[in-house]
């Protein structure tokens, strides 16, 4: 039998220069929605890609190294977070994630895009196999608006799962949107949010770590992580915590922890959390 | 005044199925030696590019992680490392760091492909600012046979910094080598190699690892590090050392060094040892 053709799906990422692709059989879907448009391809290594304005957001085979680390090193943080809010996070892999954790009796997740999700349920069934359980909510609605009307002191953690700060993600990466939600966290609560690339983005991370200062809170620390699919291939996210300190967290529960994860464990909670002589520099740490 | 034309140069990893490219003005050069084929690129937000066999070896930005990364965990775990030999690292920058440290009385690199040195020396000379150090050796010869030859007992610190296991630098990655290595190291002397990608190679790091421990290595220990400009964007080297473990560093050593560095320091080297799930779970630790 001769091999289906294949191709290459590249994202040229102008800002910083580089490119990064992965071979593909073929493309699954492409529609426009009222946000964005969004591919579907499936590649001959990585499982299926999803691909948001020309821009790579997961796939099959490394997303876990994102959503693992959007989700415990927050929950492992608090001491207990039985609230938590996902903005964004349309594939719902986040969502799927946060709710391995017992604890966690409520999580919210506010994507503007419900056709992200639906074609999540379609191509990644795996990242929403915990959809139906009774703790999730799905809203497909305004992140911002949602944070900027929630009941304060009522969340315990508030993840942003967003793509790039540009297009409909924009208004999540400002002190304004911060504000809303250190006003929602309850004390001790914790604001984590992917913040791009350390050798790309550096300037944002630093610009994001300042505004949430601004915006109230107490603690503020970038982790990073690698991941193929994302520009450079290492990137990052920025914890802030209201009304307490990030330095520590529940290595003991991690250790101990009853579900099984792929890259997340103790020992990379701390080293995620270990700043390069670059960042260290740039960010004054 | 108009822009200069832009294309971008892309390595197509066939075995991963994932591609990493950069956006290049030219290419200011191409030959083929006896050993490889070399190219350099100029890139526009890079730097320099090296490329051999189609493979890229290092840019201006990104090679600082590399080279830190193969030289000063290492070094930093050894007591005094007095003599040390690098295998391969034509373009110098291993040499370079190893030189920083003090201790160092004689650093030897054998590089089989002299064109590589000579490029180096033009395209990326800041790579090459010791190579005049009076401790630096600088040999052209086949580094399998300047191992084999070596007199035992007589080296601290062995740093293979090789391309890829095919071509030339086949030979590097067998237990053969590796006894080699053994024989010409002093008691708690320490061998560390590229070990290639943890998400795309983890059978190859395996593999490594048990043929280190067949040579006779005491400790084995693979790090992580990101490195944008190879397949997958994140890199491993893997340490073996004999008669003595790999437990910890001179910590003190590694807060008060007098050198610079971008990306290594002391909490950096713990991080970079600290070994995620999916790894931890398959190389058996």
């Amino acid at each position: 039998m001769s091999q289906p053709e294949t191709t290459w799906f590249t994202e040229e990422h102008e800002s910083s220069g580089s490119s990064i692709g992965f071979r593909t059989r073929e493309r699954l879907h492409a529609e426009k929605t009222p946000f964005q448009s969004i591919e579907i391809h499936d590649s001959t290594d990585w499982g299926k890609l999803m691909v948001i304005d020309g821009c790579m957001m997961l796939t099959t085979r490394d997303n876990f190294l994102y959503h693992e680390m959007m989700s415990h090193p927050a929950l492992f943080t608090h001491a207990r977070a039985k609230r938590v809010v996902i903005i964004g996070g349309g594939d719902c892999g986040t969502l799927r994630e946060v709710l391995r954790h017992e604890e966690v009796e409520k999580a919210v997740q506010v994507e503007i895009d419900e056709r992200v999700t639906r074609l999540a349920e379609k191509y990644f069934p795996e990242l929403c196999e915990a959809n139906d359980d009774p703790r999730a909510e799905l809203l497909f609605d305004d992140g911002i608006k949602y944070m900027a009307d929630c009941e304060p002191e009522s969340v315990d953690v508030v993840i942003v799962d967003s793509t790039d700060p540009v297009g409909p993600a924009e208004g999540l990466f400002n002190a304004a949107f911060y504000s809303s939600c250190f006003k929602a966290l309850r004390p001790g609560g914790i604001f984590v949010q992917q913040s791009e690339s350390p050798l790309a983005h550096l300037q944002l991370i630093k610009s994001m770590r300042a505004a949430m200062r601004t915006a109230g809170f107490q603690a503020v620390r970038t982790l990073t992580f690698p991941q193929p699919c994302y520009p450079t291939g290492w990137w990052s996210a920025t914890m802030a915590r209201k009304g307490a300190d990030l330095s520590g967290f529940r290595e003991r529960g991690a250790q101990t922890k009853q579900f099984e994860t792929r890259y997340y464990n103790a020992e990379i909670h701390k080293a995620a959390l270990s700043m390069p002589e670059f960042m260290r520099r740039e960010l004054g740490e």
